[in-house]
This record gives structure tokens, sequence and C-alpha cells, in this order.
């Protein structure tokens, strides 16, 4: 049940389009992992429910669950809705309770927040972030979002950071793309998700070749919000994951457009000399947030064991 | 020498155009202030240790000071180059000790970080931040910069943030300034610091009455910068000081511009409802610098004398 000591605990990455659920107690150890659509909430969370079930039956108990979510969600300790997503647009699952299902059912603790906060969280164990205290992860697929990490802690604030809605310089003339968001259009989310290029260009991204002229576009996007993400939270290292970062011929046209947009404002050698190792990809490649959602699960354990032993004082 | 056991400390926060030096326990308690323009290091310098060797004799001995300073600086604690400003344009400026000279010539410990997180600082401890883990200082005045705090600790990252120099939608048509930023043109600072206001417009801000189209755009360029910073950080408030921000007809402008451009997206009552006291003008006015530089100055104390306290054992 445990491995060198570590407990053997379910994650949960809770996507719009799909869930991914594993059991195991790090990357290296893995003892099961499924993936099945988003479709109502019910019926999604019976799935993860019956997943774990099969494999306490097969490895034993899990000491916990973590679940990273699509958002907005309410991630407030004292609110009654904790654990719940709120205000999505996405049909049936607004003002859902996520987190009680799953720790009810289960009868363990369950630790909960953003799918891209707990990306960062496994990339700051097990990947790319190892070691650092201020760090961005930003996933560019079908939507774009991101974790916040400063001073070693994940940032939530008001409710957490939406990175994908940012507003961008937009030249209409160059690019008469109005943008995909609902909410802003032309913001970060709007100008470069996976959806916004399949609608500019008539072509899903991965369908357009390496030289196609959508490239230098999406990283002139891309590069204008890594420099607002730099001069807003002065990150150590930016990590970029997501479908549309698959296509790894845009690592470096951003990297030399961050470098261009930034002249040499900001006088760090991780930008000026060691730009390869400060914009990167994931370390755990497309498994950043079930492997987040694993480590927040071994804290949610650590978590529920302290308090645990207080009232046996 | 003490104030309801509060030390008495020195502050300085030192501008770019201008130091601002207090001796004191806190905002109740300033025994003396004095402000002088920053000129050559060391004529700058030189006044502001005869401004507390002169207070020392009156008051008797201060047990810290903190220094708040114009940047960019070098905040890391294990650099050679720890409290100096670094690539400064300001000329005469670039390397230069700022905290050691300070402290050699009064023989205390001395604190130091960037002018506008101490801003933040003095907001936290006695102003409109108390009580808040998570908000912004941003100054709008002969440059933009801020202070931001994240889970209650003041961010430094990879340097500190520059808030200043993210980059901003630009409708050429509409407006055709290009900027006022030596290196990035349009961004924030280029486009709302009050130097960019006086270039623009052939008047300096302060001579153009409140009802000029000049302070709706300038509402609306902040706006979009607070669409950002809450879209990246998620504070819980946003305090916004400066010069600029003296013409107090921007506040209701640009509260409303930020609820039309998040448009219902960040569900949250303090945006949704309470905006008035979402964005608000700093609780100590003008003093926000020189008072975070005090707190720190006593922070430096208490960590000094813990840390001395421990080679006592």
């Amino acid at each position: 049940m445990e491995h060198n000591n570590i407990p053997l605990v379910g994650g949960i990455e809770a996507g719009g389009t799909k869930f991914v659920c594993a059991i195991g107690t790090g990357p290296d150890d893995i003892r099961a992992e499924t993936r099945f659509s988003t479709t109502t909430p019910a019926e999604t969370l019976g799935q993860a429910i019956a997943f774990f079930r099969e494999q306490v039956a097969v490895h034993g108990p899990i000491a916990a669950v973590g679940i990273g979510s699509f958002g907005p969600v309410d991630l407030r300790p004292l609110s009654p809705h904790w654990g719940y997503v709120t205000t999505t647009p996405k049909p049936g699952w607004a003002h859902t309770d996520v987190a009680g299902p799953v720790s009810k059912a289960l009868g363990v603790p369950v630790g909960f927040d953003t799918d891209v906060n707990l990306a960062a969280l496994g990339e700051l164990i097990w990947g790319a972030a190892q070691g650092l205290d201020d760090f961005i992860y930003l996933t560019i697929g079908t939507g774009v979002g991101g974790g916040v990490f400063a001073r070693g802690e994940m940032i939530h604030g008001l409710i957490h950071p939406e990175l994908g809605h940012i507003p961008l310089p937009h030249d209409w003339e160059a690019d008469p793309y109005p943008g995909h968001c609902p909410y802003h259009g032309d913001c970060l989310e709007g100008m470069t998700c996976g959806p916004a290029m399949a609608d500019r260009w008539g072509a899903s991204g991965s369908d357009l070749p390496p030289d196609h002229p959508a490239w230098d576009l999406e990283a002139h996007y891309l590069a204008l919000a890594l420099q607002s993400f730099i001069c807003t939270l002065s990150p150590e290292r930016i990590i970029l994951g997501g479908g549309v970062m698959q296509q790894t011929q845009l690592f470096p046209l951003i990297r030399e457009k961050v470098q261009r947009m930034l002249n040499g404002y900001v006088q760090s050698p991780a930008i000026l000399e060691h730009i390869d190792e400060y914009i990167v990809p994931p370390g755990l490649g497309g498994r950043s947030g079930v492997m987040g959602a694993i480590a927040l699960g071994q804290a949610s354990y650590r978590i529920a064991h302290n308090v645990a032993s207080k009232f046996r004082a």
C-alpha cells in the first residue's frame, strides 16, 4: 500500500473535456491510470469513484485523493461551497460539488485546487520547477490557463489566477481575427487557444505545417503574454504545456520574441543568457496535472494526519 | 527612544527624483521628516546620513533603518551586490551601493527593498491593505511601478515585479501617441506616466481640467492594466497611488471600465458589487513609501535581534 513510506493516493485531473484518474505514489509508481470524457457531473464523478473502488480492491486502500478541477472553482477553505465548480458556462456543471461526492464515496480526505495550479504543483515536485519558489505553469490548449507559485506558495488570492484572460496588444490591420473568448474577445485565450487557431486558419494547429505563418503569430501573442507575466510576477522559470505547445517549433520563436520585447529591461542572466532554460516544456509531459493531483493527495493525507494527531493529545 | 515598546527607527524612501527620510515608530509618531532632491549618490546618501545623525542627537539612538529604493535593485540576500541599485539609466547611480553606506555610517541594521514594495508594506501595516494577504500597490507618477503581496509575502521572484512594463492594447488610430518608455514605447508606463500625459497633451496633468478627454483615456489604459493584474495575481484589493492619481476623478472612471472589461468573468462580489472598496487610494496618502521604510526598519531590527540572540545561546 505504501512505497518507500509514501502513501498510496488517488489523483483526478478534472478537465472540462476529459477526466484523468490515477492511483500511485508518484510518476515512477503509477499503479493504474484511466481517462474518459467529461459528460454530466453524476456520470463523470461516478466513473471516477468506480475507478478508485476497483483499484482499491486490487492495490489496497488509498490514503487520500487530490483533485485538480477546471474552473472557476471555490477554493476558500471556510466557504460552504469549497470544492465546487462555480460559474462555469459548461452545461450542467455550474455550482457543482466536485470534492464532496468523491470524499464521501471513498471515505478519505480530499484536496482540491484548479487543474492548472496542480499542474504547476506536479512540475514543482517532480518536473521542470523542482527547487523553485517563483514560477508559472501555462497551458495552451482548448483553453489557456495557468498556475502560479510565488515565494514557494500556490497563489489563490481573491479567487485564483485566470492567466488566459489578460488583454494583449492586437494589430487589427495585420490580424483581423476578432478572438475566440466569449467574455473578452481578443484576450490571451481568445487569440491563442486551439479553437482560435482552428477558427482563424480554417485548419487545426496539428494540420498546419511547422513553417506556416500561423506559428509566428501564435508565438507573437504568447511572447506578449510572457512579457506581461514576467513584469507582473518576476518568475524564475516559465513552463509552457498543453496541446498547442506540442508544436515544439514554437519554443525558439517565443524565446527570441520575449527577449526582443523585454529589450534588455529585465537584466537577469536567466533571460539574457539562459532563456532556453527559462521558457521550457513541462518535465512531466502531458501528465503534470494528474501528477500534481497525486502530490496534493499526499499533502492532504499529511494535513489530515497532523490535524487528527492534535485531537489525540 | 521607544514608544509602546516599538523601537525608534529611520526610514528612507529613496526615489529617483527625491529622497524622503523620517524617524519615528509609525505614522502617528513621526519625530522628524525631510525631503530633498536626488542628486549624486555621495551627496544624496550623505544628506540622508546627516539627517539621521542630527535626529539621533535629539531623540536618541535608532534601532535600524529601512530603505525603499528606486530600481532596478539587487534583493538577493546572498548576492555581493545586495542593497545596490543596479542597471538604472539614472546618471551616476548605476551599480551603486545604497544600503551599505547607510548601515556603516549609522552602525545599525538596514533593511532594503524597492520603493514600491515598501509602499505596499506601509499600506499593509497601517493603510488600506490592513489584514490582506494578496494585494497590489500601484503608483502612477513620474514612472509607473508597483509592489505585490501574495499569500502575505512581498514578491521578489527572479528580480522583482516591474508592473509598469506590461504590454497593453493600443488603438493607434484613436490614439497615435507612441508612448514614453525608452525600452518598450507603449507599455503601461509608456502610456500612463506623468511625463507621457504632458508629452501627449502638451500640458501636465495637473493643468488639464477634470472633464478633459485625457482622463478618460488615462483611465482606459489603467483599467486594461488592472484587468491584466487581476487575471494574473487575483488580488483582494488594488491600491492606486502616485501623483497622477491625485486626480481623484480617475477612480470612478477606472472602476467602471474594469467592471466592463472583465465582463462578469471574475465572479467575486468584491469586483461585481463592492468595486469602490476594491480599487482604492492609499490609506497613507503620499506617505506609504516612507512609512513602509519605517516598517521594514522595525522588521530589520527584530530580525537582527533574533539572529543576535542565537549567538548568545
